[in-house]
């Protein structure tokens, strides 16, 4: 066993047959769409960091379930520190890619499911722990990518799952055959899944006695039959299927949604890690949303890490870096910026140790962290776009660049602090275009809204663990009212 | 003389013979190309609304210099009433296209420019004042579309005009000859400008003596000689180009912006109207930039009413308009949209005369609305963001909607409400997309910060109209400080 | 008949016997009493501004009713001008005294009665209308103050009246005897109530059916038999009867807010204006609220002028006016108070004529002005807090400044720039502690927060008024949805 | 050795001798003066906290120095745990006395000289270092208060020390005798100073060459001869006078500012801790501010949880707690006091060791920490007002309900929700009036912009510390310009 290289983890890609659509088109060669290889350059990146000597420090764990060095993307976290060192890893891939480099969520699956299954077991006599830890051992040692796949479609939001019109709009067990379920359904927003060697399936909601059915945690290989795939359309999508590539923005890296459908799927007992059991599907969800909520106080700030620097480096390009205001702004980019990370490092000092060994972020402080990523990189979009200025909404196409006819008048034209290159005033615009307006702020401003459960969400789970009960009695004490 | 109609106003274009580039092609049947054409309609949407019932009193008024009804759009405000109706008109369009409409800049600048060389002649003796009634009456009576062209490259933003390393970075006289002046440079970031008859070229800042050259305001046809266009990209613009239309978002209206050089073009006499004038430059920029200001209340809050209506929509149509923080968040976005208004009607009701009898809006007023339209809207996308759901960012495309092996997944899975059809709730989708992260985030974000300059030149002016002496004296005068 | 002066006005009162207490002691004479005067002086400035030249104008009205000119606190809004008056004269007053002028309720509550009671008697057959506009005429001709009430004390907010475990907890008609009704109830947080020579009692939620012993509008004088006055506290409102002034700090002026109750108090039927047509309670509340809604975008954006003069004084005072980040907060300060200013314009500027004849204000837009002041004062206070410093929390009192042993280290220590005398700075310093954390953020803060209603009820009537429909089909024409 | 109670702490004070003046009188007793006594008090409970069982390890830590277990508030950090149980500590007093306690500024001082010291002996050979573990040892033993004094006047902001027209407006060493130092000049808004047995005074900015005599960092005794002590008002004070408590808001608890004089202070050299060099104050300063901005994200989280939990009660009181705005409103305080303890634990789990080998907060993180607390208390503070409601600002007084004639009238109108005994009601808001608009709203709002420095002084740092340069370079090399 040994940590892959980027290139092994494009490699190990090859083999997998995969049912894909693409903008309305099956698609066999997916590594060499434009599309989509941005996205698997951008998983690639958390491979090579794990070589690379001013990172590979932070990206490698010493794993307790196959005693050896793995890529902390599929580590189960086994002190504060190591969760301080996750949300530190993915600030530093966020900052790398400028983009969403898509495994922390299997990451964050994992862990919620060692810790459930454990817990799960020790109160139903199922033993779901052992068969995982079985295979997330395998996990570890090919040093694999997997998705965690949560999100059901949800239909009519007013419903549970058994009384929508169609039970497959949460994803269930349909039937059982000898050795294993099969189950049938969607799971929608799947960042990253096509760049996946696995799938973990999960349930979306807390559920109650009667919808077992629904109740099933799973492993699922990316190219089982029955999975079908359709690729999510992003913002000027389309211009990393140009000739040109100055549009883009982003000219390594990039996201990606999918759709995915899960059509009679078999799965062998052996990939089952509940199964009926709804009094844990609450807890699994819980914890899993925590994780995550806990990532993106890591990786949005790497974004906004970029964001910040190409701000930075246009207000230098403009000539107005000294302009008391535009300073000011910068200030606030950072200072809202490092909120999210304190948040991110704070839930992540305060954890605790499940049951199982592995450990958990702190609930509240998490969703506090998550609410925060749903405004704040709003605002820092706002501002980078304020000091940017309004070529992002106007600039010619990089054809235009290229036309001798018209080339000529751009390069005349855009010129402004003469310290810089023309071209590269218009990158950084693309840059910041990008992640403002463009294919990134898909992952930069909706994501960070809706991933990992939008803010009504997290208020909820905010209103729950406050713990306002012993606030009042404080203030009851201090008042001596009985 | 009658007012045009839509589709007189769309053949009016077409022998109009302008060089134009989109996306590295010179493109001579713009009315065809699929980028040039959703905003022509929008265009066309102002000229229509001139004939509906519903709409026809507020689009049109009558005309003190041609004695008869016009346009609204080309229309020189005769009172406060006629500045709120401005105000009104200008939302009526933006709720009625989604979109900037792009005929308001015209409007603003021939105001401006109306008061101000009337003062100049008065001063100066020069002749603009009549020149200019003469030359809008032909305007008024054609019913034209004129861009009105303020902003200049700028070049580097620490040095002046004449410091530059290139003098057409500002654009100047660079010439004169019998008859006319001969103008060089550029006007970057032109709304609309290919939908236009004509443009009125102004200066871009306050000048000094010895900037005589740049002082340079005149009128100048579209398909002028060694006027030279090129189109400026979009988030998401080729969406427009694809068979299928559905992924667009907004099906029939678009915006549009206009890199223009202008190479060694001639412009005669009679349609100079401030040569060399320095001292009236900026009083033509600040009452350009306050009309301009408050046209934002008007038709940012238009675009802001669509942007609602779909928030609630999609709101019902995913079954969750009955939660208290649905409608909380509605009433957010309702509010703050009609503060917008607010400002942009306030600015209206205290407009006052200038000697030339035309209607100016109060100076700090407008600037505060304008200021206010750099924040709001972009909080109002965070919230159509977060009422509608990651869907925004993961949808498949709409050839996969189409595609039998695919299409039927996604009218399966993307049911929500039933009451509501599956497509119809991804254009609304869609529609969002487009407002908050695709091509028409670039009017509705990207303008509303930049459009009529940025936050910095609005704060600038409200520093200096606060009278903030007054108020030092009030305070002195209370508490007896001498 | 003729315009009272101030001091006119401060005889007038003193005829009349009240039944006061203040802070725990039956109070006579209350123009002597130290917390009574500064509130009456601030109604006094009312008086005074209609004699002022500088003033004159903008405080009378011509009087349809009594055929002669008023003090517009007294008028019946016959135009939009007139509604735009009323707010610069409110903003004039404000910023002239640094406090609530308590004049308004009066005004607004006349309004709204003239109008309902009119539409009430087309629908009912009933009198009220000619008993109000009798009643209204000696008000206008005797210059007076007449106090609205409306706020009941409520009791369990989750209960109707007329479940309340004491009825009285809603005022109501208790008794009826020959020639007039007996109500019993009380009215929290009257503003100037003991300034007032009359009291326009009125319902304080829209009743039903069944509820009709609460519909009751009436006028009673203030020195009625069975009204009892509680005043009430306010921070630091004793620092008024503390030997040394110089730690109120505003000298001159302040509020007054009084706990009212009615004690079976009689009331003549020619002073009754509703008596049980249920039907329009709710129209009175809503005209009444939206009146005073609009208000406060003019009195609070006065006292806003003064808070704004006291940051720009502090800020010479301390020698840091040139510092940029300064600049940009009172930039700040004034682009927020212009903007409720602005809202206070616009739903004045759309108002409209009631079939009384009287104009209202817009009602959306006059709660969209209300909703900005519950937020943009906190800021304001916030940021004058951030540019004074933290001697508003740590200076030493005016005895301390008196007394000579340590009178001269005051003295020494709290110069700064010397340009300014050390005492003056001082008196800025406790006026701004006023404004903010001192009595005077009982109207600036507080009032901001609750006059005329809280947020929640702003947020109603803008989810009512906003058009939510008309917008939604908005969305659906332009994407073809059925 | 052993931990005072706060008996005892009480006791030791009393023996102390020193000149203080209280509005106006020089006062001997201060123990038994209303005005000082509950901030006393609020010390104590940080001595108390030590022997209770439920905080007893929490507010104790053991002393390398000492080698035996100190109080907390006393200690050296030894590790980042030590740094956020500092944290977890001052939100324990925060919430339990619901105000400043007073304790923390000696704590951040030591920590800060501690360090400061160690390295400027490496660099200048001097013995200050040894000096002062002397001293603390000594503090630690005997488990005194020490208040760290470094606020200067500052005089002219524009000017440097020795560029004022008075040498004293920044303290400095004026004189120097055998044995030691004389020092002259002022420290303003010493929180809690009347309460501590010692000072440690530190510089206030960063010097430079030619500055010495202003680089003096020493300790004196509360009661040395020429200091002198006099109390800073706060908003509503004087209700601690007053014959009934009710009205004071919070019933055992206060706070305490006080400016304090050193008229030719004489210090002995064992007590100097730096003595002219001037490289070393801004380390010094830096430091300091450094721990202080990151125990704002403790104590103010503390009384943070007491304004929560009196607005949650006093919903409760009212009848309104079901409503889901004011559900939303709890959850929005709760979130953003999260967010500012998250970013207590953050600066502290990045804690890193000074040579002298006590542990330093993140520079960057604790700035940022700050900062949010300049901002989030004020609309924490916003909030419980809104749900509060209007009583806030209009209640009568406590001497109103005792009497017999008013008493009856408030208990029968301001009954509410008929669980809750209106006495207690009263209570609940005159504590949040107390922490909102009255003597705890110095600390909670004025304290929190000012306290550790101004915004402005945060954001500097945050600029400084935020990495630019490194994050230009990030996007330089994913877009390739040189």
């Amino acid at each position: 066993m040994s940590l892959k290289t980027g290139k092994e983890y494009l490699e190990s890609l090859e083999s997998l047959d995969v049912e894909a659509h693409v903008l309305g088109k099956k698609t066999d060669k997916l590594s060499e769409h434009g599309l989509v290889n941005p996205s698997r350059q951008a998983v690639a990146f958390t491979y090579e960091a794990a070589h690379r000597p001013e990172s590979r420090d932070l990206m490698r764990a010493e794993s307790h379930l196959c005693k050896a060095e793995v890529n902390r993307f599929t580590h189960l976290h086994r002190s504060p520190e190591d969760l301080i060192n996750k949300v530190k890893m993915q600030r530093y891939c966020g900052a790398g890619t400028g983009c969403c480099f898509q495994r922390c969520v299997g990451m964050d699956a994992a862990n919620a499911i060692f810790s459930s299954t454990y817990e799960c077991d020790q109160k139903h006599g199922t033993k779901f722990h052992e068969r995982f830890k079985e295979y997330w051992r395998w996990v570890q040692q090919e040093d694999l990518v997997v998705d965690g796949a949560m999100t059901d479609p949800k239909g009519d939001r007013s419903k549970r799952p058994k009384d929508q019109v169609d039970p497959d709009l949460f994803l269930r067990v349909k039937d059982r055959r000898d050795g294993g379920v099969v189950i049938s359904g969607a799971k929608l927003h799947q960042t990253g899944m096509l760049n996946s060697h696995e799938i973990l399936v999960m349930p979306t909601i807390s559920l109650r006695p009667g919808e077992e059915a629904w109740a099933i945690c799973c492993a699922v290989p990316i190219d089982a039959k029955g999975v079908k795939y359709i690729y999510g359309r992003q913002a000027s999508d389309t211009r990393k299927l140009e000739a040109l590539k100055l549009d883009v923005g982003n000219p390594l890296f990039g996201g990606q949604e999918v759709m995915t459908v899960f059509e009679d799927v078999f799965v062998p007992h052996e990939r089952v890690f509940l199964d009926g059991q709804v009094d844990f599907a609450g807890m699994l969800v819980e914890r899993f949303a925590s994780y995550h909520r806990q990532s993106y106080g890591g990786c949005k700030v790497g974004v906004g890490d970029m964001l910040i620097g190409a701000t930075a480096l246009i207000a230098r390009m403009n000539g107005v870096e000294k302009a008391s205001h535009i300073g000011e702004k910068l200030v606030e980019m950072n200072h809202l910026n490092e909120t999210l990370y304190a948040c991110g490092l704070a839930c992540s000092s305060q954890g605790w140790a499940t049951p199982a060994g592995n450990y958990q972020v702190d609930l509240l402080l998490a969703n506090v962290c998550k609410l925060n990523v749903t405004r704040f990189p709003y605002e820092m979009a706002r501002l980078a776009t304020d000091v940017a200025g309004g070529l992002l909404g106007t600039m010619p196409s990089a054809a235009d660049l290229e036309d001798p006819e018209t080339g000529p008048y751009i390069l005349k034209y855009l010129a402004a602090n003469p310290q810089y290159d023309v071209v590269d005033r218009i990158k950084v615009f693309r840059l910041i275009e990008n992640l403002t307006v463009g294919a990134g702020a898909v992952a930069y401003l909706v994501e960070s809204m809706h991933g990992a459960g939008p803010p009504a969400a997290q208020r909820i789970m905010i209103g729950r663990q406050a713990g306002m009960d012993q606030k009042i009695e404080a203030v009851k004490r201090l008042l001596s009212i009985p």
